[in-house]
This record gives structure tokens, C-alpha cells and sequence, in this order.
């Protein structure tokens, strides 16, 4: 393949992921960073996950692909300016949490097919290039929403970074991947804010949390570690979703609880008879990927 | 020091993986294995975790200590009778991760003194002999409980078998300790168990499941894949603490409900700012242990 002149607007975890395995797999040869956080910035450079960087209005006059891995309000504030500001050969494309607000962004923008709309669906509890790490984006799925809306020349690019990525595509509305996102991602996150608030809150003294703690809660509640500035954002622009994803959480916990309350013991148990179900279903991602845990 | 003869009631996961340490590090020169599961005895004697293996009758008579690593109700039902059976000189510990309902079973039992209360935190979600690791207990922390009421030449023995297992000691009250789990562990456990119930009743195509999840909600379902024969007996037992520490969640839960619901963000931002804090604490497991995901 040509290699291409990649632009990254927020080099943090998964900009910074993103691009140095673009670069280190040849599908970029050169990398220009854009990030309002100078010291970040700075860094990025001397871990030569960047190669230049300087203001938006700069790197879109000196790139071929635009990845804008920044919070999901901020993409959608500036991607309706990007593209306003882009040539008709340059593609661009974001890495956020939820597609339907974003799309909305620029939904008859004339410059509309030159985006396309993706969510990798990778990551870690950390943040900043610093966290930025080669692999892991490997195995995991890439999400590419309303690719009607987008040329074959665009889809074709972002697709073709996402194999260089290793990752396996799947296609749907923006609409759809939003729903399955407040379950299967955003959900997981709250549960884990949940369980490290009532902990936190319960043990004053933080040393028996410590004491405590085995694999099991530290796995439970890693993704509590999240960044509030990235999360915030997506929770507000899936609100909906994810408030019908907690709804159903509330029933089945309270499911729970009402077994245990009204000692209906073998309830709890088909309960967790049907919760182990997951195991196939995670086991089937085990065989096909890096396991984060192995 | 000096070699013992060790019985393992239940070597499961916890019973096999303590049995291959002790064995490995001198704590035990011989392993006696009772399992009601004959296909794990005959696996755990095979994979030479026990070297013999014979019913309750015969353990306790060819023994210098016994580990009993069953589901807790058969902890509370068995450990009366393993008293009444051994001789003076043996001492008994269990892995149980309950406590007060354990001891409530051997309340004024004339060989009370032999016994030792203990939770050794840590684990996996995989279950059976064949699930059994060496350095399962490396660096993680084991409760002693209630330890007056026990004398010292068989406190110590368990004490030296914790350190053996390079294991911190903690010591608190049978009460203490079931406050504490039922945060700390047992509601880890629930929430991972509704999240993968609420998410599995949701995507009726479980394809969708594989496609969509990250390491994030693979990581907080994990111990959904818990037994829910060594599970459903917990919390029977430890019910009144798990019932409040249900309800607290429940408030927490509701709290990040309705800061949505309202579309008050900043409510929202800082409850995700609140439970970030635990990551200072976690932190400093991993400085002292081995991570389990890395």
C-alpha cells in the first residue's frame, strides 16, 4: 500500500495507540499530531508517537486521513469544521464512543462523504500518550457506522486502516451501534463507577479496601479508573440509551436482591446459572484475540 | 520447618492450588485429598496434587493439618463433625468466604481451640482441581478470624501456612470480616452477575455480544462466570450484609440515575471523580502484588 500522511487530533491513548502501530505496519509515513494539551503534546513527541505538530488549520492542509480521537463532545464541535476546511482527497474519521450525536454533526454537510463514521472498540482504564500502547487495537472489533453516507474512496481508506489494525469491521446504523453500546460498553463502566463509589464510600479507612481486595474486585471495578473528562461527554450524548440500559440493570438487580431478601435461594442460583452463559460468549473473543488478562 | 502431613477437604480451584505451594515450598510433605466429586479426585491425583486420596474417616486420622475448601455450607455442616473426629494434636483451618455463619457451627465445641478461622482473598472464575495455579496466593492478603478463640500452637501452624503461601496476615472478628466481604467481594460478584443478565437478556443475538465487547466489559463480567454452587451458599449466609451492602449500591446506582436523568452533568462528572480514587488505592496492590491482568 501507499503509505499516507496520517493526522491525529488528540494524541492520548488511542490516538497515540493508533498511530504508532499505523506508522510502525507502514500504512503512515508520516504523523501530525494536533492536542490542546501542550505537555502532552511535548511528550508525544519525544516518544516519537508524533512527527510534527502544530494548530488544526495547519495539519489539514498537510495530511491524506484525519483521525479525531478526542472526547465526543469536542469531535463533534470540530468536525463540522474540519470538514469546511479539508480538500476533496482528504478522509476523515473519529474514534468516539457513541455515532448518533456526532453524525448529527454534519448530516447534510456537502462535504459529508468524505467521513466515515468508526468506533474501535478497544481501549484501557488510562489516559494520555503516554498510555499509548503497540497492539492494542490487535483482534478487537472496529465498528463503521452509516457507510452509505460515505464515498467508497473514504470507506475504502478507513477500512484499510482498520485492517492494518488487525481489527475485525462490523457495519451498522449509528442508531444501532449507540443502543448496543449504552449495554455492552457504557453500562460496564457505570456498574464499575457504581461498585467503586459504595466501596469507597462504605470503607472510611481506605487501608481495608487494600487489606481486602483480591483479583475479583480490582477486575470488577478497573474501568472506575476512567477518564471523567472522556466519559462525561459520552454518557451526556447517549442519555437516552443509557438510561434505558440502567433501567434494565435496576430490574435485574433488584431481581436479585428480592431473591436474597425473600430467601428464594434457588432463584439466586438460576440467577447465576444464567449470568455463566457469558462464559461461552467471552470464551469465543478469548479464541479470537489477545486476551487483556493473559 | 518441619514437614506436615496436609488434608484437603474439596480440592477444587482453592484446595488444589494451596496443596501444590505448600507441597512445593515444604509446608507439606504429604497431600490426602477427599473430594465428593470422584472425577476431580481421580483428575487432582493425576495432575499429582493429592498423592492419596479416601473418605472424611480415614483424612483425619493420617493428618497433621485440614484444609477445608468446600462450598461454606458444607463448611458449616462438616467442620462440627472433622472436630469430634481428629485427635488432639491437628489442626483445621477453611477457606470459606463467609465467616460468622462458620463459626457459629463450632460455638462451645470442646475442640474449639483447633480450629481456625481463615479467608484467603483470592481466586479465580474458574472452578475444579484442573483450574488449580501455583502462586494463586502470592502476595494477596489472608483473614484470620477470631483468633482467641484458638490456641496458639494451631494458630501458628496457619499462620505459618499464610506465610508459606506468601500471604499478608490480617486479623479482625468473624463480624468484621463478613461486614467487610460483602463490599469489598461479595457485591463485585452481584454486580458482575446482573451486568452479564442484563446484557445477555438485551442482545437476544449473542453475536452482538461477541462483536461489540472490549477488554473493558470483559474485564468487569469476569466473575459472572463464578459457580453458583460455591456462591448461592455465601450469600445465603452472609444475607443481612449483603442485603445492606445491595442497598447501598442501589443508592449509588440511583444517584448516577438521576444525575442523568436531570441532565446534570457535573453531578455526574463527579461521582466518576469520586470513584476514580480508587484507583490510588488499587495502586498500591499492584505495587505489592502480582497483577492478575498483567
Amino acid at each position: 500500500m501507499q503509505a499516507l500522511r496520517l493526522g491525529i487530533i488528540g494524541v492520548g491513548l488511542i490516538g497515540g495507540s493508533l498511530a504508532k502501530d499505523l506508522k510502525l505496519r507502514g500504512f503512515a509515513n508520516h504523523v501530525f499530531g494536533v492536542d490542546l494539551n501542550k505537555e502532552n503534546l511535548e511528550l508525544a513527541k519525544k516518544i516519537e508517537i508524533v512527527d510534527r505538530h502544530g494548530p488544526l488549520t495547519e495539519v489539514v492542509k498537510n495530511v491524506d486521513i484525519i483521525v479525531i480521537a478526542t472526547p465526543v463532545n469536542v469531535i463533534s464541535k470540530i468536525l463540522p469544521t474540519i470538514l469546511d476546511l479539508i480538500s476533496d482527497d482528504v478522509t476523515v474519521t473519529d474514534m468516539g464512543s457513541t455515532k448518533k450525536a456526532i453524525a448529527l454533526s454534519v448530516k447534510g454537510h456537502p462535504k459529508r462523504d468524505q467521513y466515515v463514521a468508526s468506533h474501535p472498540m478497544a481501549g484501557t482504564e488510562n489516559s494520555g500518550a503516554g498510555a499509548a500502547l503497540s497492539g492494542l487495537f490487535d483482534h478487537k472489533a472496529a465498528v463503521i457506522c452509516d457507510q452509505n453516507e460515505s464515498s467508497d474512496h473514504h470507506l475504502n481508506r478507513v477500512r484499510l486502516m482498520y485492517q492494518t489494525l488487525k481489527m475485525r469491521i462490523i457495519e451498522m446504523t449509528s442508531f444501532e451501534h449507540d443502543q448496543h453500546a449504552a449495554f455492552v460498553s457504557h453500562l460496564s463502566h457505570i456498574s464499575s463507577f457504581v461498585l467503586a463509589t459504595t466501596v469507597l464510600d462504605k470503607e472510611k479507612n481506605k487501608e481495608t479496601i487494600f487489606n481486602l481486595a483480591g483479583g475479583g474486585f480490582e477486575s470488577t471495578v478497573r474501568l472506575a479508573k476512567s477518564s471523567p473528562e472522556m466519559w462525561a461527554p459520552i454518557f451526556e450524548q447517549n442519555r437516552e440509551d443509557v438510561l434505558i440500559a440502567l433501567e434494565a440493570y435496576r430490574e435485574h438487580l433488584d431481581r436479585f436482591y428480592e431473591s436474597l431478601k425473600n430467601e428464594n435461594y434457588e432463584e439466586t442460583k438460576k440467577i447465576m446459572e444464567e449470568s455463566n452463559k457469558i462464559r461461552k460468549v467471552l470464551s469465543k473473543i478469548n479464541t479470537n484475540s489477545t486476551r487483556e488478562e493473559s
